[in-house]
């Protein structure tokens, strides 16, 4: 059953952020396959007068690569549309003068390729899966401990996310590697950032209370956009685990099956009164 | 120049611990060299009236092995004059009835042989070096989060170690990532565990003001000693680093240039003033 009492607020919103992986499809060896409903509860919402946006810590591929998998699998979606870590960190990195050393996904570095990497000042940390070999950290630990003051970005904090075969580890764990190692606090670039939610409402010209956050991730999607002042819903697909609901510091606004019963619950309460 | 005041406490010892790697070898790709003067130390200590032991966190080998590698270099040490985290978790986990899934080094699987490995309910981790592929941690995160309860167990929470060649990251930033990856706290097992110091204290019939800890690693070494009530002595040798000095919670109760000035000055103060 769904807890439909976060539709009473369904009338004053004028936008809604969604998730990617684990809510639009899930991600598996063959590129990922649409969860039941999604494509069609994408183009609902693009039909309805609410403003859309997608917010993503996808750091395995380019925007313009894993937009162009979403619209193979029919997916309503244009670059411009989605916010992900990699150009919001190149954005930081360019105000800051610093030229990073980069451990992530070979997928994702053409979105680096306009910074400077020579002499390394920082290390920029992603999802970079099977990248992640001893010998890759090691080196990116010894950039850091190399350097007066250790500076580390973690693009999202993210523990595990789910593919086909089961629940495989994000980028946070390597992120707390490197902290631990260096004894240093990583600058979480992506959600559950406020700085990175912030950039989504200002480009939907929005106020946080008018916008609903719809993810998976009950930490990094629910929470972060709880902290910003938004509505957060979790779906109960992707990384969704029953134990969410007991979670000791983050509580969802409300839990539905998926992405088409949310839809189909926001649309209908702001239809009025049956 | 040594500070030499935690020789007033000399007399009064009746043990000295050693740490392994870094204070009487450097680690290499070669099986690593003796630190100048560290073998004719471990000789002067031996034919002393103190009792002498070590204590290592080294898991990428056997007991047997690593005390043969170390006898080739020359020094005089036997097995059972050495402790370190395999055998101690081994009896840990018999003493439960743990079957752990092992991330460990090819080297030390053997010390294991003996424990029931089948359908894990547990994870064991220990400074695995190459064998920290993505994969293979992600083996050991999924074993814990499929248990309703999980338990991780980490053979030493070392940051690094010092090579040939530079820094390398040791097992306590692998441990952090699977306790963030699954929101647990691992169960230490080695130095700086205050269970692991008095096995040693036990087996030398001493009490703990009787003896001094000598190591490489503020953490571990001295601190974990320190703790539970001994002197800790740091050398400048293996992986200290000079801000060791102002770590914001240890504090060295003395640190020498080496192993071999740390017991001419021992056994100098013993043989009364000049």
């Amino acid at each position: 059953m769904a807890d439909s009492s976060w539709t009473s607020s369904a009338e004053s919103l004028k936008g809604v952020i969604l998730d990617l992986c684990g809510v639009l499809y899930d991600s598996g060896e063959d590129g990922g396959t649409p969860i039941p409903g999604s494509v069609e509860a994408v183009k609902r919402l693009k039909a309805s007068d609410l403003k859309l946006r997608f917010c993503t810590n996808e750091t395995q591929a380019s925007r313009d690569k894993f937009v162009a998998k979403l619209q193979k699998m029919g997916f309503d979606i244009s670059v411009c549309e989605v916010f992900s870590p990699a150009p919001a960190a190149v954005a930081v990195l360019k105000d800051r003068g610093m030229r990073p050393h980069l451990l992530v996904y070979d997928g994702l570095l053409s979105e680096f390729e306009s910074v400077d990497q020579t002499n390394p000042n920082c290390v920029v940390v992603g999802d970079a899966a099977g990248n992640f070999t001893y010998e890759n950290l090691n080196d990116a630990f010894r950039v850091l401990i190399g350097l007066e003051k250790p500076v580390l970005f973690a693009l999202g904090k993210g523990r595990y996310y789910k593919e086909a075969d089961g629940f495989s580890l994000d980028v946070g764990p390597y992120m707390k590697a490197l902290e631990y190692a260096c004894d240093v606090e990583a600058e979480v670039i992506g959600k559950p950032s406020s700085v990175f939610f912030h950039s989504v409402l200002s480009d939907m010209g929005l106020q946080p209370h008018q916008v609903m956050m719809v993810g998976d991730d009950l930490v990094n999607d629910v929470g972060g956009a709880q902290l910003c002042g938004m509505t957060g819903l979790q779906v109960r697909t992707g990384k969704y685990r029953p134990s969410d609901q007991q979670h000791r510091s983050v509580k969802a606004d409300g839990t539905v099956d998926d992405l088409a019963q949310a839809v189909d619950l926001l649309l209908g309460a702001r239809a009025g009164p049956l």
